[in-house]
């Protein structure tokens, strides 16, 4: 872990920057494997299976049967909980149904907005050794109550050919019946052209590895819209002398272990807090399994002291952290000074963990500093907020004017002329000031 | 005008599909005029200026003498037309404010979304002829409702090193004082990256050419987000046989005289309102100013009869179009039963102009098909939806055990780790499960 102390602002650039990910090595191989699915449908993506995955399938499609036994193989405990996180996901994400205000910005001109969900989605849940329920939950909850009509999932199958059974439970729970088993580029493939049993999808959800980001970044070029762009998993840790330092690294070290290129930054103001956070993370680092990947991300780690916490806000906004942790005495105070971060957790027992399973808040959420410009999924994500206006003769005689010289304003006769036409036929049919708007 | 008659589903594909853009062919142009101003900043800017819109700058930045030249140049009618056009989109766009709620998702567990404003955001105004200050009121409104602390805008001068006057007028009603003389890509560029005068944003909104579009694609893979990708604009008008020829006719031509890759498409359940139309497009076609351009793109306009009303919307629905104009008996009905377009204009005297303009909702909308995943620009475009999570002993003591079980479920054992250390520490002190959040 690097300690800095006191660092001046012409160095935070340094302190936030993220490591550079550079994918344009993979764009050929990438851009081949999309073209393969794109022409060869069904049959490349299966071939790419066998590739890449070791595996061969006759077919995609995840059968009824497999979601029985699925069921019948995740064990209770873990089911209780699955529905717990669940429910509670689904409870923040109804909050956010819309419901748009009609405005008459002008007597007689109405406008409003109305959430219309995306048709179809598509959800990919990356496969491995860690199979990803949670990140099922989390896509697929919100797809559902914003009302999708099709919510495809793709996830990879073992090299047995079957998903794990937490994965399949979790969708069940979720409501997602269309899943298959594909992985990797061919799956971002199959969901974005389409094949003969996978649907195309108008957005593609869901994590990955370099590869599944830089598919996802091509056909979002033209063919089909995504939730944001990737990077790996990060969390800051704003502290003051009150936190407890076995938390904060409980949490640092929860961070670390997603990956060597995960990012854990902590910003105190505290001296005597960052000796005891190494001291724990000492400790705590020799219990985990994934303890190597873990000192590897920490070679990286960040322990910056600053003066106050006016700096300490600061250089946190600065960093623009996909989590953010905040500990300290007044961290309602600190909360509302948050300008860049994706999901903030406050108080000593909100650790990122219950984000990132069941509090009910979305763990899709913007890394690589993108906090400065996206949203993490949230029921937004799913919809579309079409615009509506409604103008009445009388309407149209009030902005019509202006209209007509804006149009001039910019050349765009045609324009004008839309609006004198009309303005005419009221003049000529000597209609009143009403405001029926069907006449 | 292509006349199309009663089409069967299958026909659909390639009546909605739009011309193939292709930026490919300029990716290297693009790509080189991007690293030089990245790494030239201003003068770069400056030298790019010079070659494509043949203008010599000594310096970027609009000064405060130039935004009160242009305010004395524009004349008075025009400027109560701007006024009151930003009136009604600040009156539609201010009733869009975010006020999300507390939702306690277990007890003690309670979760919240805040809309932050992005700090900075950078709005392109293209030049060229036609000088788009109905765009700048489009974005700045937005933009300063939603309090983005930075608000930068770039646009073209011409040759004399002078913006259009307009243009300053409307940036200035609307609360925008950071102009900067810079074009095309260059000006994408200048704003992704920063230069000595232009600040680096988090957000670049705009239309523009093949170029911008181009600049606006590669600088969102990972430099900057972008408000949508772009494409020619477009409008469906669907009607029945109760609508105005000379209205649906004066509403093709107004989107066909934007370019020869405009797209104006008829969809309606009647022939002789098919007939008439065509009639009054040849009439109304003689008396523009740019007819030949408007001419051109009818080239390619269709005009589909339909057998009813469902097959109308549904064909429109997979059309998917930036404007939807309704122009039937029972259009509130049919609204009802729109699922993909960017901007509905709903009975005789909402012509499309209105929205484009001064109704108050935004002309900022998706086109190409894009309709499909994306909303048009409204305030959320310029906020990010934080989360905020608040958990008491309580609220974890709730949630813990499932968080564990999900953790370990994962093979995350760093993230149980965090919980148990919680756990523990509550089991010692033996704390009750009182539901302050300071405990």
């Amino acid at each position: 872990m690097i300690q800095i102390d006191y660092p001046g602002r012409e160095q935070w650039p340094d302190i936030v920057r993220r490591p550079v990910m550079d994918t344009e090595h993979l764009t050929e191989a990438v851009r081949d494997i999309l073209r393969q699915v794109r022409e060869g449908g069904d049959r490349a993506v299966m071939d790419c299976e066998a590739r890449f995955d070791k595996v061969s399938l006759s077919s995609l499609a995840v059968t009824e049967d497999e979601m029985q036994e699925a069921e019948r193989c995740v064990d209770e405990e873990l089911k209780a909980a699955i529905r717990l996180a669940r429910q509670n996901i689904e409870a923040f994400h109804a909050a956010q149904r819309f419901e748009g205000k009609r405005i008459e910005t002008q007597p007689g001109v109405t406008c409003w907005q109305k959430a219309v969900p995306i048709e179809r989605v598509g959800l990919y849940i990356p496969g491995g050794t860690a199979p990803l329920f949670s990140t099922v939950l989390m896509l697929a909850v919100p797809a559902r109550i914003a009302g999708c009509a099709e919510i495809v999932l793709c996830t990879p199958p073992g090299r047995d050919g079957r998903v794990h059974p937490a994965v399949l439970f979790a969708a069940r729970v979720a409501g997602v019946s269309r899943i298959f088993k594909a992985g990797g580029v061919q799956a971002i493939g199959a969901m974005a052209y389409g094949t003969e049993s996978v649907p195309k999808v108008y957005k593609i959800f869901g994590p990955g590895n370099q590869y599944v980001t830089a598919a996802k970044q091509q056909v979002s070029l033209r063919d089909v819209a995504i939730d944001m762009p990737a990077g790996p998993s990060e969390v800051a840790v704003l502290a003051d002398e009150t936190a407890d330092a076995a938390f904060v690294a409980a949490d640092l070290l929860s961070q670390a272990e997603h990956g060597v290129d995960s990012q854990a930054m902590l910003i105190t103001t505290s001296e005597s807090l960052r000796r005891a956070v190494v001291d724990e993370v000492g400790r705590q680092l020799q219990r985990l399994p994934r303890r190597e990947i873990a000192a590897k991300s920490l070679e990286h780690s960040k322990l910056v002291c600053v003066a106050d916490m006016d700096e300490a806000i600061g250089l946190t906004n600065a960093y623009a952290p996909e989590h953010l942790i905040i500990q300290t005495a007044d961290y309602a105070q600190v909360a509302a000074r948050v300008v860049n971060a994706g999901s903030v957790f406050l108080g000593p027992y909100a650790t990122e963990s219950a984000g990132d399973y069941a509090s009910g808040t979305n763990h899709t959420l913007p890394t690589n500093g993108y906090a400065r410009a996206y949203s993490g999924v949230c029921l937004d994500s799913f919809v579309r907020k079409i615009t509506f206006q409604e103008i009445t003769p009388q309407g149209l005689r009030r902005i019509g004017p202006a209209i007509q010289q804006m149009a001039s304003g910019e050349h765009l006769e045609a324009h004008r002329a839309a609006v004198t036409v009309r303005l005419q036929r009221l003049a000529a049919e000597g209609s009143p000031a009403g405001d029926n708007p069907q006449d």
